[in-house]
């Protein structure tokens, strides 16, 4: 590869160390279409990253450009605070039209600053200030942000020791299967709520991803997650559905938990919400829980009017009928027949996640990343995940056209067999 | 005012209560061009709170807004994680050529998060990862985000209230002049510095921001700046100045320190950086202290591409050579002198602030609203600040015509001398 | 019972509400020989409680008794802060002949303030700062103690509530046998541990009880408590163990954790040092841990000189022999027989605790508190114990004499028999 | 000086490195009378430690003693938890009849573990859990005590340090006369109170010692603590006045505050209230903020009853007339006179403190030291205080033979000749 050499030494002389994508990605992008993106060389590069599932429609969808397009030409309000915008109002009547009314939502939208964290923060907030309680039940492996308020709900070492300080206000339980197939973890959860003296402080929130994203995409079974949502209830605690990598299509239907047949008491949303990968956070709280008052969790960017533009798009164009329902199902069969090819070829490899949210544990961080090395060489963009980095991660767009998904996963294949090749001539 | 018919009830229905401008600004607005912007009924309004200090160029800039539109037809990367762009790769070497390179300064720009909060979050953990303690020194009527993290050095009683738990990990100390005229606050802060039995644990940091925004407008001296910045040094904390509000010309020069001779270890940025309204959050941090690992502080939307070409298109027009200086002296003169005006009328009133953040303290925060209640009924933005809402802020565009701002100003001054009219009569 | 008439009305209307114990046995006790207690009236009662665990050689045992008056009547220094005195070295020499040296401890002293509590504050000062961590991992339904620091370790939630504010710093794992007889929840630990996205932040310690006195008499296994051990040493964690109510010969030896080939980094003891019911505490430090400088954790009363008296005379007598550990054995064979009886009457009964450290589960705190309430009426102090108060524990002196534990028991099996036969006469 | 060689090597051996006093005054004390302790070589030494303020009745005090000796002799109850004993009884109606009746207090007594940061821990959850917050604030300087929650409220930062983890949930203000004689520093705390965006939270407690025993014998005015009491009572939250060291008459009367017209809510004792220099910690509380339930604060060794019975004496005796008073009143002067002599010798030297809670502060803790040790050489036992170590300090029992308090006097001050003359040659 020789992309290195093209890169502007402007990142290395001024950005700081904390940069990381960019380091596995060692190339200039400059422009890019649904499934691809193109190099400063011209070089295209299938995207099989989608900006960690915030691109879940692709890159540059054509009728979100038109309209964000039309709407700057026109003056549009790009920042107006929290005020009122015609933007911001299109966007929720459609949300209120396409989501929440199906699903017999009555939740509220608290627009928050533009990221997932905060949208976790403001999530947290709610939880304590509603209940009257400190304590937030985490789960191993979750991953909410790294702001101190999320980060003490997100699992990973090397995240957490970033905080230079101790986190407190959160106490972990294992996630669903943690403790293998014979032990049902929210047992463990409902005996320490009903033991007075288990320590475990009454809890104000329960916090989960049904699928973790970024903790090596553990999905957590129908059930697992009802049960956990009967004992929130039960216990006096908000759920709270962390669905800002789960969410918008990801695994299938538009919120993750679509088919569990819970109604969790909030929402957090990020990502691909927008649809065009601009940044936009949004905490759903149940009518009867929104109790932040005005401006108490406040904020500069609440309400990027650009953002609601291409979402307002994205939810008519998407989420108005079945087609991408359709299409994600079928792609995601591709998907899974794709990784089954590669964990055959690794002994004790196995496929996680569910929908388009899928991955390989291929049981070692330093064969994962020398697959996705591999696989960039080759012109495909894929990322590892999990405590070890162990899993090859697909988050593909949900938009990609399935036979530019062939494509990525034949270089994901041809990877997988270079380098399960070394491994073994290096073993003999 | 007949707005409040024509606001569309989705808002109502659907909006969390948590939104707060909407409600003293109670109509739908839909376009907006430098320092004006216009509602549904085609009214239009003159801006004085420009975003909180966000829109310093003013709504919809032409420049930018060509860039940025062409920019999106190219199908420039809207999202692309914080992997090398060309977009970024042009701000950065922009803000080198003619904000760092000026000024002798080593830092790094580390992308973070896009809202200031997320700055500040991340200076902090940088400041603790970086001198290994965890005590962070803010000051009385600092404001500095919600997120948790920065919540703990906020100052505002209602802010810390939405935690819904304790806050710590940070010192409060008075703020310059916060005692009178004849007590130095500095002199506190050193003597605690100095005796071991004071209680005061070695700081990481010292946070503060040179004019406060929120606070009220305090306005500290630059001495009292360069003795805090002695002080850091001596006792080994980070100086971090959160130049999230009062930075990008607000006070007269790019950085609100620029005439202080001090130089911050680290320094937080948002609001302006971006020049469109576009979320972008940004730390500067010394070379020596850039200690994040790869992604140790990540987060999806590091790297807003749309804000990295609007930002570059920002420093080029305004940064790279003085006129906008220039203009900004004259413009703070003006409002200087209208706000003198509405100060004569108030007994007890004085003006706050300095460059073009500047208010008028009226005594109470029932008048400062009535005022700036009685400025929107006749086609004027602007808002109160300070720990009771009692200062009238200004926060113009900066590049506001003359005549717009005389205009403004003349709204302000007849809405203040309606409603001290109106008290005065009360209270005869 | 009309020992209530006789209660000097000077405690009610003086002695804070939180008084607590002088409401189950409200009668004023003036005298009391081993296992005996005398009231006001002098009506004589069994001492099944023995100040928790604090009088394991009984009320006034007359050598302890002639040394100590013998030590008064010469001037003998009653408080020396932590200077060397006479009575300490003479302590601390036996202390090492009889209990350090069989053992090949390498253990130092450390007096602490004269409680357990803070015995245990100082342990965990202790790991956390040898290790620089700060996260300790204590179990469901331990009790450590009511000071902030111990508090958080500390899983009732009664006396977690009364501290009036989140308490932090604490990871509480399921204690051994907590999720069935099935689940090892050493492998939960394990696993946690491994797991670097688990959450779980590296330990400074692990803090247990081998048999936990206040949360219900669970008892630890002995490879339980070793592989805890084991997992300790392997990640840098120490271990503690709080044997404040187990030790002292309790469960059989001096150490409750003598026979599990365990060598814990600190013990922490207090309760039945003195042996003579005289406030006392202690830190046992293995020498590479000793870490603490001069005074860092200080105190008025490390050094409680009347009590070192006393408890060299305790171990001088009870432990430079076998004796002790034989009438144990005995004794805990007749308590175990009389525990039968009491579970053969209650449906669901099981016993708990080990050695003299023993109770009867009988479902239900009212059955529990019905017992130990009848008991008293015919002369038997007896406590009960648990997260609901289900357990009815006996906690005899070890000196009891066989007739008088006999006796004991059987005014113990009336008021049980009594109290069943009243509920199933109420269930009829 | 040759004692060392006498001092039995057992200490060294086994005592943990956190010892502390016994390494100024190396020898083994042996037995001790009023204000004499004697040592194992038969050597006698004039106490002006005692105990640290805990033996202001003198060692030994023959009423007590002979009182102590007849309970033990009849088998009196040693430890009984918080059961009534007849000794507890007396105790508190001695304390009721001399000391809370004369001054119109209807305070509870709740009998904490025995040691002084037990009754600070104890109070400081009271008044969160009263006022249902959970700021405590303390002042620079100030001594508490070192288990978790008592030292987030102690100044000193070496025992801080040693906590091994941040302290929280303590705001700290600078105490009367720390910014000088031209600040009030109860304007600093009235203004943060006031001000809603100090960042001050809302005070569950104002926690101060009337005279900072530890932190360098720094007092306090009447008018300050006045102010101080009247801010927390406008402002909700409950004063505590920390009486340990400076309490049981060292100032003069029995309580320090006794003529500062204050009425706190909250009194923590401890050191001298048992008068024998027995363990002994009381919390007093008003009636209506005597909100913990029945054991929520529990502990082994609340009620000590050997400490009651020498209370009870110490009250009787040392009370219930002004014989006492009239002593310290003389003595104090004495001791005043006696350190003017050597404050003369060291430029810039200057008294510190009241009553008989004095000390000379001579600029340096390297000064200080040299003069105790030299003292101590010489037969007299005196210790240094304050941040620095700095202060020569005097806390002879209030009992002192006014022969030997002289002959004490004269010993500390040829001593401090010895140094100054030293150091006065040094210099040349």
């Amino acid at each position: 590869m020789t992309t290195s050499t093209s890169t502007m030494p402007i990142f290395k002389r001024r950005e700081s160390d904390a940069r990381s994508y960019c380091r596995g990605f060692d190339t200039v992008f400059t422009s890019a279409r649904n499934a691809e993106m193109t190099d400063a060389q011209g070089r295209t590069y299938i995207d099989f990253l989608a900006g960690c599932s915030s691109l879940n429609y692709g890159h540059n969808d054509p009728d979100m450009k038109a309209a964000l397009v039309d709407y700057i030409m026109d003056d549009g309000v790009a920042h107006g605070l929290d005020m009122h915008t015609g933007a911001k109002g299109a966007f929720i009547e459609t949300f209120e039209t396409h989501i929440l009314k199906p699903r017999s939502m009555d939740h509220k939208l608290m627009f928050v600053g533009p990221t997932g964290a905060n949208a976790v923060e403001a999530a947290i907030k709610i939880a304590r200030k509603s209940t009257g309680r400190t304590n937030v039940i985490a789960f191993t492996n979750g991953f909410h942000g790294v702001t101190q308020g999320a980060l003490a709900a997100t699992g990973n070492s090397y995240h957490r020791g970033g905080a230079g300080a101790p986190l407190s206000g959160v106490t972990r339980l294992p996630y669903d299967g943690y403790m293998g197939k014979d032990v049902d973890t929210a047992d463990l959860l409902e005996q320490m709520l009903l033991d007075a003296s288990s320590g475990l402080d009454a809890p104000a929130a329960i916090l989960l991803e049904t699928v973790q994203g970024e903790g090596g995409l553990n999905a957590a079974s129908g059930p697992w997650v009802r049960r956990i949502a009967e004992l929130a209830k039960k216990h006096g605690a908000l759920l709270i559905i962390d669905d800002i990598q789960a969410g918008c299509g990801r695994t299938g239907s538009f919120f993750s938990f679509d088919d569990m047949d819970v109604q969790p008491d909030i929402v957090t949303m990020a990502k691909s919400l927008s649809g065009f990968g601009l940044p936009m956070g949004l905490v759903l709280v149940r009518a009867d829980h929104d109790v932040m008052g005005p401006a108490e969790h406040n904020g500069t960017f609440r309400g990027n009017n650009h953002a609601f533009v291409t979402a307002r798009v994205a939810i008519e164009k998407f989420w108005s009928n079945d087609t991408l329902k359709t299409d994600i199902k079928r792609r995601a069969k591709l998907i899974e027949d794709g990784l089954k090819t590669i964990a055959d070829m690794v002994p004790g490899a196995y496929l996680k996640g569910r929908g388009m949210m899928r991955g390989v544990d291929v049981g070692s961080g330093d064969l994962a990343g020398a697959i996705c090395a591999e696989a960039f060489e080759n012109g495909l963009i894929v990322e590892t995940s999990g405590p070890n980095d162990e899993v090859v991660k697909i988050l593909a767009p949900l938009t990609i056209e399935d036979g530019t998904l062939a494509k990525g996963l034949d270089i994901l294949i041809q990877a997988a067999a270079a380098k399960t090749e070394t491994t073994k001539i290096a073993a003999e």
